[in-house]
Order: C-alpha cells, then structure tokens, then sequence
C-alpha cells in the first residue's frame, strides 16, 4: 500500500480557556513584539501512515483524533495532507 | 491596519526523539488503528495580529518563532497565513 503523510491539529475549542497561549501573548510585548489580538496553542501531529488512498488515509488518521489524539470536550481537530 | 490569521507550527527536529508520539504510536494497535510508520508531536500555533501586509504578518510571525514560540536547538518550525 502507498504511504501518506497526514497532518491532526488539535486546538482548544474557542470558548475553552488557553492559559499557556494567553502567557505567551502577554510575553509578546516585552520582547518587542506583536501586540497580538489572539493568540491559541494546540498539538500538531505529523502521521506516516500506509492506505489504500488518500481517502483511506485520511479516515485513519480522523480515528486516531478521534479515539486518542483530540479530548472531544474540550478540543477540535482538522485533519489533511502533508 | 488588516488582521491577519497566522500559524506557525513547531516541531521537534528529525534527529531528536519524541517520547509523547511515540507513546502515541505505541498505543494505537491496540485501539484497533495503526499501524504508523512515524508519528511525531508537535505545538500548532494559531496567531490574530495586525500588520500593513501579508509579507508583514509572516515576518512578525517569524520573529515571534523565533523568540518565543520554537527552541531552536531542538526545534525547527514553519509560518504560513491560516
């Protein structure tokens, strides 16, 4: 079977608070940067997975969100192509 | 000034070893999914700023990647508009 790469973001879901994004957001200025109107951080997961086709592909990795990477109370994910 | 949405996505480099994906990884055969050639974890970073242009958000981008948001030792990261 071909290999894919395929790529899960997680993100907290908007109404849920981002403590370490909000820190960060708040360093920002002081290192003369930003100011930032939101600033959110979530997981980024690179897969190498083998399918039958990109379809195949991308339904195994929205499983794995879905049974392990992402809580589904308090997070979304999107999954595509690398 | 226009609101850009940009995200900078930090992951560890190749030669360093991801203990939480491989975890991951570990795990999945046993929730029936998998099995994955690779799995590697990294931060998602979803930023709202203003800047005069596009090429303005990505450099301040950047400069934040750089500064705060990716350690460059272990870390290699990209920037692109949301």
């Amino acid at each position: 079977m071909p290999a894919y790469s395929v790529v899960v973001d997680v993100m907290l879901k908007p109404e849920i608070l981002d403590p370490a994004g909000q820190a960060v957001a708040n360093a920002l200025p002081a290192l003369g940067l930003g100011p930032t109107s939101s600033l959110r951080i979530g997981k980024h997961v690179e897969i190498s997975l083998e399918a039958d086709d990109e379809a195949g592909a991308l339904a195994m990795a929205t499983s794995m969100a879905q049974v392990l990477l992402a809580n589904p109370v308090i997070e979304d994910f999107s999954v595509r192509l690398a």
